[in-house]
């Protein structure tokens, strides 16, 4: 197993463990020692014989064996020397709990980096530093400091921040979520995110993985490891930092930039890592995965003693995509046999504020066997004859470990934390409001589709990898970093990406030749590096239908631009063959530093700058991702013709999205691609880049 | 006070109280002896002498004295024979809890509506049937049969649904809200929410009014009070059956049509009403509006001993729109002298994590002075240092009552149940997640904008309002709802509204001299009450540049129709001058059943069809609501000129939603209306109404 020095240590010395009430050193020991862990506890320093009554020992270099695993809690000036100790011994793992590093100013960023050189030459595993240590329940090992120990159960989870970590096992304790392993990750100096995945894709303790995350360290790892994990167990994911209020207090908290909210979005999308939008979605969200099978589609049958909170259910349920069982005839047949006449026998299911255990004993067992049922979840209101124990063991009994999924909302206070630990102790989580089993349902319903979904294959298109590479070293060669439109015009060819026809004249000679090659009508623009917005200085003209309208637009275009930019450079005029009429769409790529090329589609003009009507995906995408993108977009029933119009060439658009991911995955160098418009023309008439911008870097 | 005799009554009849245990009459006869209910209170029941200690009588008849308010807890059959019996005795006012009426089927109806004319008789004010009843924490008075009863505070609130009353009342008490007033309304046979509303209005214990709905009775009323209520303290609903599952689930449940979720949306705007999502948000945003005052402005401080639960605060005040204070710089100076100096000293103000009290205590005092913060959330992770209750208390000691808004946030279960009861009983909601404290205070932020804006004054346009009155009556004499264009296109002259030259030609000559009035170039369209979509079946010609074309054009529509649709009456051809380019509108109103005339405006075409980009409004709306409307919109940049485009009349657009709404408020005859499309010219160049359908009915 990976990482298993730190979840099943043979041996733990505790460097730092105290006697001294209050003091984390002690909280850690006392921790370990009274968990149940089976292993050998060492605790080390060098003012002590003796700890909680075992010998303690005054450095680690005394110790009897090498333990498999040192927990470090002493002041953080001291731990890169302890740390080199632990090395010199052969300790091969490590929690450091003390803080006082990166998160804590200059001082701390050198001692970090000195901790990262001890930890690299003795080819140690170190968790932390600034961390709250790391549990597992099945071990049993708790080096935490935690006051609160974490509940047995079938959720691994990790947390960037060490204070969520406290608080939620709290939380949980009280809605009965217990954990496999629970792990503060701490500044992550070295292990990390990724490592945890791979620790945890083959435990078969966890059933579900769930991470407060800030930020992700090594994204092109993540994204390969996260979609294989993925295939296997269902990942969760709470990201903070998505917001520019949020990113600001990320990167005054941590000195970490919180990274593109496009790119996580993008990422978590390609690997299937299901995204939470809270803390508490995160729990509500695992308690259903770790506790419940995933079910098998999204039709949802709702059983209550009650009109209004069926309503509010059956609301949610809409709002959230997912559907209102409609039960089977011999379903509504049971039921009409066993409830009184007034109930209601359809979806919501309604037995009444007066049932008793027993008329939920029969409806279960009905929606239990009805085939159109993928789950169901069991409404209690605690009215003057309910029975919320004996309800609650009626919902046991019919459906405990009986394959389908369930999910019990029964409502109130005090008056129902009996029949609440009744469903818990059975693994049913109860909520005590009917959304957030909405929300946990539809998470888990997403991640069925997610399993259910062909692989995207991508395709391989055949180009002219060589042509790019010499423009490329000759752009660079040349100190610039922007194509020009000619020579993006060329790169775009050389993979197969239709461009209008275009021609670079240097001065009036070759315009008008080049206007003769093309045939008119044609389009004539500005050629210069420093001006991107060529409308506004006067630098295009559309619509040229011969000669001396070419003529006239040419020395028009080089007198604005004189008058408007004097100082840029100028190579001259593009003539451009002038498109018939089109949909406008925008195909772009940003390379971001943590997940590479994101690439974006929209529809051109107004739609994305004023509706932000855009979509992201990371590259290299397939087929399916790529007409994904275009489906996404709300405005993509304009491709498909609205109003009686012919639809666009969207097969065509979804192939230019595959041949530009190609190119920015074959050319790490392209740091920004731009195709605006792509003019698509109507079914099977294709579509024409009209103007492009490449950005690369060294 | 309006129906005093339900909240405070000088003496109450319990008719079918009883001794046997498990028995809502016992159960209701136990809660008003225990409540500390001052005033008298007379056990009813034919069979027993003595109930509970106290002396029983036989009947209503019987009693000593004539009670304020007699509750009911009698098998459904008996209800109207009591009830008589009650109006006879001279009782004014009754709760009537038995089930099996409206909801039940229809020999439960028929009884209802015997209870109604009892009711209507005697002039009596009945809540219920099937209802919880209702408690006064105030009085004190509980006449429910819920086993939990409320605690005191000053939430008032009434609930559809008597099972989302039990429920409320465990939920509330585990997280400290009290309730002024509790009110089960039940089925509404006659006190309703309107009633509830004006009873509420200046009840001085009650500084917040929940209500959970399923439908509103008296819209009308409704809009009229709810709009007074507001200006005097919020009023927070929660309306269930807004989407088609949960409509289904209404109808199914109590037989009412839960109405146009558009309707009520617009009628929650208009009166200011604060929508909660969902029932627990209810109850948190009314914790905060009965416990807290109601914050200046949006800029909220963010107080933490965490990194991580500051920033997720902070993405969350991001997306509800609210901001993260800027400190003063006196703050940030008064916070260095203070807190150690890896603190953060800005927005969130990070006291680290082995922060006590005392830190707390120091930062509080810096944030209550600043004049840039108009709320505070004070963040507390249980950490190993961390002092949970003394923290709570330097809270209330800061903060409590001194007139800016304080949440606290302290996170995790158990461990924190101390400091939690210590701030609720100071009057500070204690939030578990920081999400909901923020959705508190962009609800109590929302209540503050909807008391600073100014009242929108409804102008008053001199119209030709006989005309239009001329023309109604003469469609409905001949038997018609719909108007012909002709005559839509009079009612719109008449109120002001510019439509476009048109002119309707029965015959070729009238047609020629009709092309020739109105002036080249013209569009001509087949008129018939029967063709509602002109185009799909060639009734439509349009850029027709002289009479000969015209002459084409008219045999050609002719033809077309009679080919098409042999079967409709047509009336003829309708010519009208082909307007400019322009942007196209829609403007229309459907009349709701509940809340009368509603308004909705969007950008024509594919904007309305497609991304479903409307707004809504109640009639009659002012200049402020018009331009609210507009702006609504998703697409209002579209109106104010993107891509260098010029803006549209916009102007224009306000004054013909201002007349559509006086023209439909004046006639209620007006069932639908539309102006499909409104086309809007350039800035000061007005807009034509150049389609456009009326329906009116009796």
């Amino acid at each position: 197993m990976f990482l298993r020095e730190f979840f099943k240590p043979h041996s733990v010395a505790v460097i730092g463990a105290t006697g001294k009430p209050g003091k984390v050193g002690r909280v850690v020991l006392e921790n370990l020692l009274s968990c149940g862990y089976p292993g050998d506890v060492y605790p080390v320093n060098p003012n002590d014989r003796e700890i909680l009554g075992h010998r303690a020992y005054p450095s680690v270099m005394e110790l009897p064996e090498v333990p498999d695993l040192a927990v470090i809690i002493i002041p953080a000036a001291a731990v890169p020397g302890v740390l080199e100790q632990c090395g010199q011994k052969g300790i091969k793992a490590a929690v450091i709990i003390s803080a006082g590093f990166k998160e804590a100013g200059r001082e701390g960023y050198r001692l970090e980096l000195e901790l990262e050189e001890v930890c690299r030459r003795h080819r140690m595993r170190v968790l932390g530093p600034n961390c709250l240590g790391l549990a597992d329940t099945t071990t049993p090992m708790n080096a935490t400091f935690a006051r609160t120990s974490p509940m047995t159960g079938r959720l691994a989870f990790f947390s960037q921040s060490g204070a969520l970590c406290t608080a939620a096992l709290g939380w949980t304790r009280e809605h009965g979520l217990g954990f496999s392993k629970f792990v503060s990750i701490g500044n992550k100096m070295d292990v990390d995110e990724v490592d945890l995945l791979k620790a945890l894709e083959d435990d078969w303790h966890s059933r579900v993985i769930a991470g407060y995350l800030e930020g992700i360290k090594r994204g092109d790892e993540f994204l390969r490891l996260a979609a294989e994990v993925t295939r296997k167990k269902p990942v969760v994911i709470f990201k903070a930092g998505t917001t520019q209020a949020g990113a600001k207090a990320v990167s005054s908290h941590t000195g970490t930039l919180a990274g593109s909210e496009n790119a996580y979005a993008a990422s978590f999308k390609r690997t299937g890592v299901i995204r939470a939008e809270s803390m508490e979605e995160l729990f509500h969200v695992c308690r259903g995965f770790s506790q419940q099978p995933v079910p098998a589609g999204d039709r949802v049958a709702i059983l209550t003693n009650a009109g209004g909170p069926g309503i509010i259910t059956a609301d949610a349920l809409e709002k959230a995509g997912l559907k209102m069982a409609g039960l089977e005839g011999k379903t509504v047949e049971r039921l009409k046999e066993c409830l009184p006449p007034a109930s209601n026998f359809y979806n919501p299911v309604d037995v009444l504020g007066d049932a008793l255990a027993d008329r939920y004993h029969h409806a279960l067992e009905a929606l239990m066997a009805d085939g159109q049922v993928d789950s169901i979840i069991c409404i209690l209101t605690p009215q003057a004859m309910t029975q919320p124990e004996e309800t609650a063991r009626a919902l046991v009994e019919c459906c405990s470990g009986k394959g389908k999924s369930v999910f019990a909302v029964f409502m109130g206070g005090a008056e129902i934390d009996g029949a609440e630990a009744i469903l818990h102790a059975a693994g049913i989580p109860n909520y005590r409001f009917p959304e957030i089993a909405v929300r946990t349902i539809r998470a888990m319903v997403e991640y069925r589709s997610y399993l259910n979904r062909e692989r995207d294959e991508v395709a391989f298109f055949e180009t002219d990898r060589q042509a790019v590479e010499k423009i490329f070293s000759r752009v660079l060669s040349e100190g610039r970093y922007q194509l020009g439109e000619v020579e993006a015009r060329e790169v775009f060819l050389s993979y197969g990406i239709p461009v209008a026809r275009t021609l670079l004249a240097t001065n009036l000679t070759e315009c008008i030749s080049a206007g003769r090659e093309i045939g008119y009508p044609v389009v004539a623009k500005i050629a210069s590096p420093q001006i991107l917005h060529k409308t506004e200085v006067g630098g295009v003209k559309v619509g040229i239908s011969n000669t001396d309208e070419l003529i006239e637009a040419y020395e028009e275009i080089n007198a604005n631009v004189r008058r408007l930019m004097p100082n840029a450079t100028v190579w001259g005029v593009v003539v451009q063959e002038m498109l018939k009429p089109s949909r406008e769409l925008i195909v772009g790529m940003n390379r971001d530093p943590q997940f590479g090329p994101l690439l974006m589609v929209g529809l051109g003009g107004i739609y994305v700058e004023v509706l932000k009507d855009i979509s992201f995906r990371l590259a290299p995408v397939g087929k399916m991702e790529s007409m994904e993108m275009l489906k996404e977009l709300k405005t993509y029933w304009l491709l498909r013709g609205a109003r009686g119009e012919k639809p666009a060439d969207i097969a065509a658009v979804a192939e230019v999205i595959q041949r530009v991911s190609q190119l920015v995955t074959d050319f790490p160098v392209i740091n920004e691609l731009d195709i605006n418009p792509l003019r698509v023309f109507e079914r099977d008439a294709g579509c024409v880049a009209a103007d492009a911008r490449i950005i690369i870097g060294e």
